[in-house]
This record gives C-alpha cells, sequence and structure tokens, in this order.
C-alpha cells in the first residue's frame, strides 16, 4: 500500500472521523494517484468535482467522470467512471454523478462521520452521503503531508528538474526584441519536452525595472530590451506534483546597484542552505532571511518560502508568524528577494530538501546575474 | 445594464427563485464579467470558489478573495475580496470566505429560493445562506445563454481571431523533426501575443496516422517525421470566452487516400455552411452532416460540434439527439471529421454565427490540406 494512503487514512482518524472525502485536486492525488487535469478549469463533462473516497483503516475509492484522462490508472481500489458525455444518446451528468457516489458509498459503506474539504464539498454530497457529521479534514490533512515520502521525493525531484530545465531555457530563449510571452513560450517547450506532454505552470515571468520590482504576474506582450532586469519564477506540475525556482538576470552586463539587489537575494538563500535543519522553528529562519537581506539594505513584503507538493503552496509556509520547526523529510521553497524601485527586482529561490543533519537543495541550478545579450 | 445581466436575472425567475449562486467559472463570466484564473487549478489562496450572486432584479454581487486577479475589475454592483493570504500574519482563508459570503448576504439582502449550480455548490455555502429551498438554475441559464449579445458576438470574434492566429503558427511552425509539443508552444506563443497575455488552450494536438486516427489528445514529445497527418484543434479562452476550431494536413503532399479524408470532412463543413439558418432542427443538421461525410465512405463517432461562449462546450450540441432548432444569435462550432486507421483523420472546423437569413463563419482561416516540407 503507497504510504500516502496510509497517511490519509492516519488523518482520517486524527479528524476523529470514518471516512475522508476529498474534493481538491491536491488531495486526490495524494491520496490515490490521480492527476486531475486542471489546465482549462473544471470540466464541461463532469456531473460534480471528481471525487475520492479514503476510510479510517485506508480503504479508498474514485469517482470520476469516463472522459476525465487517467481516473483509470489511479491507485484507488475502486474506481466508478461515470458517463460525462455522449454524442449519440443525451446524458445527464449531474444526475449520472450522484448515481456514481451512491453506489460507491453503497460498495465502500461510506458514512459515519465525514472529514471534508470545505472550499469544495458540495451540497449535492452532502444530500447523497448522509453523514452523520461532517469535520474539516483540512488541519489533519496538511499535518501529515508536511513530510514527504521516499516515492514523493523522486516525483518532487522530477519536478524540480523540469523547473531547471526551464530556468535553462529562460537564459537560452531571453533575447531583446522577443516579449516575455515569446520567452515563456519556449521555456514551456523545454518543460513540455521534459515531462512528455503538456504542463501546468504558475509562477511569474516578467521583464523590465517596473514590472520585477512590483515581483508578481504572468508574462504579457512587452518586448524585452538590452539591460532589462527579468525574472523568471516557474512552478510546473509534472505527474501530479509540483517544481517551483526562481531566477533573475539582467540582459547583458547587469550594473553595479543590480549586482547589489542579486548578492542581498542569492545571500539570503546561500543563508538558508547553511542554517536549515530539523528543530529550526520556521520563524526563527524567516527573520534569519529577512535580516540578512535587510543588512543589504533591502527588504521583501512577501513571504520567505513554502512547502510544496500536490499543492504549489503548502503547510508550513515560510512565514514570520510560523512557530512550526523544520522536520526531515519537509521541501520547501525558499525564495528571499530584494527590491528597489529605481533598479528593478531580484528573488532567487530552490527547492531544499530537509535532511536528519541539515539540508540540501534539490535539483538546483545556476543562479547567474547576467544573460549574454546576442 | 449589460445585457447577460439581465438574462442571467430572467434566468432566476425561469428557475423560480429568488437569488442564483454562482459558482461554476463560465456562469460568473457570463453574469458579471470576472475572469476566473484556471490555469492552474483552484487558488491555494481561496478559502471557497469564487462566488457571484444575482437576483431575479438583476442585483448583482461577487465574493472573492484579494489575490485573485481581475476581481475587483468585475461588472457587479457589490464586491467583497475577502483576504486569502498575508506573509505576515496568519489567514484563515476558510473562515475569511464564510464572512465575506455572510457579508454580501446582508448587504444585498440574499435569501429566499437559491437557483445553484449543484457540480460546485458547496455545503458551506448552504449553510451560511439558509435558502428555503435550492432549485438547479442550470437549464434556465443554459438557454439564455445560447443565443449571444452584441457584447458576446464582439469578444467570441476575438477568440475566433486568436484561434484563426494558431492555427496559422500551426502551419509555419509544423516542421519535421520537432514535437508535436514544439509546434504546440509556437502556436501558444502566437495566440498569447495576440492575445497580449497567458491564455488557456484546451482542444487536440495530434500526429502520425494512428494518433490522428484516434482524434483526440494533448500534445506529447511525438517527433514530427514528413508526410505526417497533422490535427491542430486549438480552443483559447480570451477575454473570458472560447474560441475554437480545427485545422488537419499533411507534412508534405498528401497522397490521394488522405485528400478524400479532407474533401469528406471539408465538404461536411460546407455542406453545413450551406444549411444553417435558423429553425433548422439540429438532429436534421446532425444528420445531414453524417450523410454527407457517409457518401463519402466516412463516419466520425463524435459529436458535429457545439455552442461556444464562456464554456468551451454549450448547449445546444450538435448531436444526433437533440431537439433544439437553431436560432438567430447563436454561435456554434461545427466539426465533421473524417477517420480511417490505415491513414490517419481529418476534421475540419469553424465557429459560425446564426443570422436571420442563414449563417456565417466568425473569424474563418484557410483549410488547406498541406504544409510545406522545409
Amino acid at each position: 500500500m503507497d504510504e500516502r494512503l496510509q497517511r490519509a487514512a492516519a488523518a482520517v482518524r486524527t479528524a476523529g472521523s470514518d471516512w475522508a472525502i476529498l474534493t481538491n485536486f491536491d488531495s486526490i492525488c495524494y491520496a490515490v494517484g490521480h492527476v486531475v487535469p486542471i489546465e482549462a478549469g473544471p470540466s464541461p463533462f463532469a456531473g460534480g468535482s471528481t471525487t475520492a473516497f479514503v476510510s479510517a483503516d485506508a480503504t479508498c475509492g474514485l469517482v470520476a467522470a469516463n472522459v476525465e484522462a487517467g481516473a483509470d490508472a489511479s491507485r484507488a481500489d475502486a474506481t466508478i467512471l461515470y458517463e460525462g458525455f455522449s454524442y449519440d444518446h443525451a446524458v445527464d451528468v449531474v444526475s449520472n454523478y450522484a448515481e456514481a457516489v451512491g453506489a460507491m458509498k453503497t460498495r465502500l459503506g461510506v458514512g459515519g462521520v465525514l472529514a471534508v474539504e470545505p472550499e469544495s464539498f458540495s451540497a449535492r454530497l452532502a444530500a447523497l452521503l448522509e453523514p452523520s457529521r461532517t469535520v474539516d479534514l483540512t488541519p489533519a490533512l496538511r499535518r501529515v503531508r508536511a513530510t514527504k515520502t521516499a516515492a514523493e521525493m523522486e516525483t518532487l525531484r522530477r519536478a524540480a528538474q523540469a523547473a531547471a530545465v526551464g530556468q535553462a531555457a529562460f537564459h537560452a530563449a531571453a533575447r531583446a526584441g522577443r516579449t516575455e510571452l515569446d520567452v515563456f513560450a519556449e521555456i514551456r517547450a523545454a518543460i513540455e519536452n521534459f515531462a512528455g506532454g503538456r504542463v501546468p505552470i504558475t509562477g511569474d515571468f516578467l521583464s523590465g525595472r517596473d514590472r520585477t520590482a512590483a515581483f508578481t504576474g504572468w508574462p504579457i506582450d512587452r518586448i524585452i530590451r538590452p539591460g532589462d532586469p527579468l525574472m523568471s519564477d516557474l512552478a510546473p506540475r509534472v505527474a501530479g506534483y509540483w517544481g517551483d525556482s526562481c531566477a533573475s538576470a539582467v540582459l547583458g552586463i547587469p550594473g553595479e546597484a543590480y549586482l547589489a539587489l542579486f548578492r542581498a537575494a542569492k545571500g539570503g538563500l546561500d543563508r538558508a542552505l547553511e542554517i536549515m535543519r530539523p528543530g529550526l522553528v520556521i520563524a526563527d529562519l524567516d527573520a534569519e532571511l529577512r535580516r540578512h537581506v535587510g543588512r543589504a539594505g533591502y527588504r521583501y513584503p512577501h513571504h520567505s518560502g513554502h512547502s510544496i507538493g500536490t499543492s504549489v503552496h503548502e503547510w508550513p509556509r515560510l512565514v514570520p508568524y510560523e512557530r512550526a520547526p523544520l522536520e526531515t523529510g519537509m521541501v520547501v521553497m525558499v525564495e528571499p528577494g530584494a527590491y528597489d524601485p529605481e533598479v528593478g527586482g531580484v528573488r532567487t529561490e530552490w527547492m531544499i530538501e530537509i535532511t536528519a543533519d541539515g539540508c540540501r537543495p534539490v535539483a538546483p541550478f545556476e543562479h547567474n546575474p547576467s544573460i549574454a545579450c546576442a
């Protein structure tokens, strides 16, 4: 049995429940290994959100539309695929979903206290499953997900490699006269060829002083010019797990003001690698990184990082108010930044695994402040 | 007042309800003009699905996380943006969402019979809004959405233009030795530069005999070879409205067997343009297209097309069991195909607007069965 399912079942017990009803895409992937397609939004062929069922003793099931790619290849013990569309007869997908949920309820004996995800647990599911009571699964599930299993580490490494492939493509593709979107498309092609298929990507892609100083946003049709600061924050989802990364560079030879930003941000990342180890309280890590960047005269009005897995942002986040300590097996993104409205912005980010005696970067790539200006 | 809001309010009345609670991304865009970001899945910063409220007399509101791009720029009369994340203090997004919904309920006087979208109406919303009864909004809303307003036509034309830009890029970028993903990335860059930002895209991108004969699937890392049949079904979402299109071609000079497929499919599309007019029963249109392709010796085991708008597949779909007639102002995708496992597949698709006395293609592009093999 996959260790994630065992952990999900433990969360069901911790929540004081009999069954978990999973309706968020990240928890479905975690518990039963089905990667819900997300790039085009919820499917017009679905009668309800794809739903996984996990009992306190680790029985699990999956209900999805039969047109949902990959739904027949999960780790679930029981799978019911309802008809989502037919070209030759009328299909009522909402009724079909309800029937499939009812059939799964009967087959697995779903009932009692249900632990749910309140963002997405539907009133329809509540009516169908008739829980004696519902509780929020989120706190217990996020806790077991915070450290990664060996199988997860392998998948996360591949996702981090995909991000690194994207950063190499960023340096190769950035050229004066291209739009941000042109460069982003080449980055995307490199990542998708690495993965062998389409890959959802979030993050930021920014060029120019003003956009990089403001530090968030998807690419637009702005034309890149020689001397522009660039920021490439790439978070691809590969096989259900997110990679992440941020590289920053100038197109051409960076000036001293930019290099000062770069040294501050990269110095923060280097400092993180020196001090991260099991037991370090996250608030203390966060404070040290802000101090480090602050000594150079800069600050970053955003988190210092976040955990990552089947969701791109998981608990614990690296924020001043997080009192949890780092633990062996956590995988966190560390991304200190330095911003100056007169110069631009720099953020340097790697994925870092917490090991028994410290930490190590996962599939790191070189942080280089200069891109040759062809 | 935007005509879509008036129509949504009419649907609220038709459903026998006092308020509609909109939780699907397409209906939110339709009613209040907010384009929910979808490409990376539901946001990890949201405490519930973005929610719009529309009364029977066309008052409307929107609740979204404050980190959701564009949520402050909708057509809603009232907007409440709850805190989705802060780097310097703890945020309980699920509670914040609930509070925002409660505040909107009070501000607008939401109550009575609620018309909901059962796929996504959450148990949390049901508990917060305490409806006297809920009814399904879907049938009434899909009915008012089936014909497009003047503003929608303008947006759909731009989405169709984006698809046509993509098809031009398909012909320009397809080359032997490239992967499907390489070509798709150039298509995507062309569409995104046209739109000025990132664009969700669904559809199919396929190369080779076996993949095009099987006719559905996203691009993979298969290397395109001279003589390959290619199928480029591109559906981009621009400003909340989907374009769609399918082009098919051989890389090089097509043989007679391929041209027979091409003539059958394209002939079906041409036939549709001859006969589509208000009053034509969709089942009769569907039957005529299948007859036309059938006379050439082929069939297509999929729909003949579908309506399009803020959802990529809307009612009415062009299927054998649809008894509704075409109406002035409908916008439908028509996509007959012809498939032969020994040769490959061809599908030719345009967006077509039903006019008072017939129909016309929206932003059509040339269907050309050959791509010069460099």
